[in-house]
């Protein structure tokens, strides 16, 4: 019973149900263009808490818990919490979870790491080792400048190529046998695409190739154009990075100008808030599904998507060393069909 | 078809073989009582690059590779890589294996990271979503001195209850439908355990709390006792992990004092070698497994292991913010029947 398809994809048999959704923001993101859509902004970025690092652990383990009330479902139905961020040794996550008393499998993705959470809850619960899985992915602003960029006291200046690491966590309850939409029918899991850029403040043209390369196995594992979808969003691009990708995929000869968008242009307003390329960062994608998506295919208005969370691999020390920025983006089909 | 067992525990329908192990290694692990277990040990500590950072990464990439070609099999036959290190955004694992081109999950366990590769590994295989993966876990001591603890020209003082990071990575192949002994039968993933302590420099202590959870889960699980096995094998708790895992197993009514050890004291000579409490890093566990135990395994010395990668998951700004330390350990079963 082999579930493989073509080179990098799997076709679920047994699809699992995302039977509930939480997403949970700070002031930016709520006062976003997607704002309504999220379950709380909190106006205090420390989420009541003595630093970032741990605001955003209480961020990760209010959204989990929401999401699993959400669900009308107790912590101790849940198999597994699959969770990730971008901290040093991921304890955004490990400190927001750790009192959960739940299997944890931690994960490493970047910003991609809602598409692995997803992609990998998504393959427990197809295979029948799990009945109630929870993925999670989440950054923090401040948290985020001090690992990648600068701490905030220095007040660098933005260049205007990069991105606003959007400070929320979007989780989501997946489960067996269910009969709810919408379901995690496919995924298509990427490979690391390195095409040797090296400014980290230009994330987006970075990670437009590994985008485009897991968009075209994509479409060629399941023989299918974009136009199969209602919608296609790359996880936190942004505008410079959305704009490659559609010039790229014109090269590959697929038409993606007509239902692609990217979670990093959606989230702010680029001109009211000063976000210069977009948002980027773990929640960016996973607050923009979580939040706005979720709601959007449970209203009907989107029936089939496909969501890319990207993510950029690098860090401070390659960064420093002059290295390269590696890239990968998972693909994650989502449909309120089984497929 | 419900494959999960008890609270923690999955028992695989069809267990994954492992087909091949490769295991690479620094100057003084070569030097040790496994040392002519290891594929190589490499006297340039340095893997003919200019960083440690890279080094750890080209380690990665030859031990993957190697671990390939044992397999009698090409890159491009196999469908995951899974991987993880100690690296700040596990830029060990992603450096190392990015011009692989196959799909990849990277994942952050800490020093339990081999244990968890392989659960999710044995995952992928048993419910047909692949018919080879490779798990792989690492770490450099010169990294990671940097990363966590002081960089190695000050010369700090280490303490006694402190551990030695492992420079070495261990890969396997696993491969469905397989008939090769040795195959992964189970396994029991790891909840974090915070027992509150906070001294960095006496890992073990804080991590066998935790091995303690899962030992007792999964027991409990397979309605099993320790003399099951013939060997059980914590990851990197050292001497002084290893003494209360014993004495707290006691008092919960488990007699651990006959079968039981840690890889981070046999990877070491404490004696000769200087290495305090014993070894430690994400590569303890992966080399021993990837090394010594798989040909021990093959020559039918052990036939029945319970191997229990265990991890640390703090990072240098939870330290210095005076945070405890959380540990995690995932159990995985390795038999040379199909249990």
């Amino acid at each position: 019973m082999n579930k493989h398809v073509g080179s990098q994809s799997i076709k679920f048999h047994n699809p699992p149900s995302i039977i509930s959704a939480a997403a949970v923001v700070g002031k930016k993101e709520g006062e976003g263009p997607l704002g309504k859509y999220f379950d709380r902004a909190s106006d205090d970025m420390l989420f009541g808490k003595d630093s970032w690092e741990l605001a955003e652990s209480a961020m990760v383990l209010e959204t989990i818990k929401l999401a699993i009330k959400k669900a009308n479902l107790k912590e101790t139905d849940i198999n597994y919490v699959l969770a990730g961020d971008l901290l040093n040794q991921s304890t955004g996550s490990t400190f927001g979870v750790k009192d959960l008393n739940v299997p944890f499998f931690g994960l490493f993705g970047a910003c991609s790491t809602m598409g692995e959470a997803m992609s990998l809850g998504a393959i427990l619960i197809d295979g029948g080792f799990a009945d109630y899985v929870v993925a999670s992915a989440s950054s923090h602003f401040c948290a985020a400048e001090i690992v990648f960029r600068y701490p905030l006291g220095l007040g660098t200046q933005r260049t205007l190529t990069s991105s606003h690491t959007v400070t929320g966590d979007g989780a989501v309850v997946m489960c067996a046998n269910g009969s709810v939409a919408p379901y995690v029918t496919a995924i298509t899991t990427g490979k690391i695409v390195d095409m040797g850029l090296t400014d980290a403040n230009n994330m987006g043209a970075a990670m437009a190739p590994a985008a485009v390369d897991t968009l075209v196995a994509h479409f060629k594992d399941f023989n299918r154009t974009p136009d199969y979808y209602d919608l296609i969003l790359t996880g936190d691009l942004g505008h410079v990075g959305h704009e490659l990708v559609v010039r790229l995929m014109k090269d590959e000869g697929y038409n993606m100008t007509k239902n692609y968008t990217d979670c990093g242009i959606e989230i702010y307003d680029q001109k009211k808030q000063d976000t210069h390329a977009g948002g980027s960062g773990c929640g960016c994608s996973a607050v923009t599904f979580a939040g706005y998506l979720y709601q959007m295919m449970q209203q009907g208005t989107y029936n089939k998507i496909l969501f890319m969370p990207t993510g950029a691999l690098m860090n401070q020390t390659t960064a420093l060393q002059g290295q390269t920025i590696p890239a990968i983006v998972h693909g994650v089909v989502i449909e309120n069909t089984k497929g």
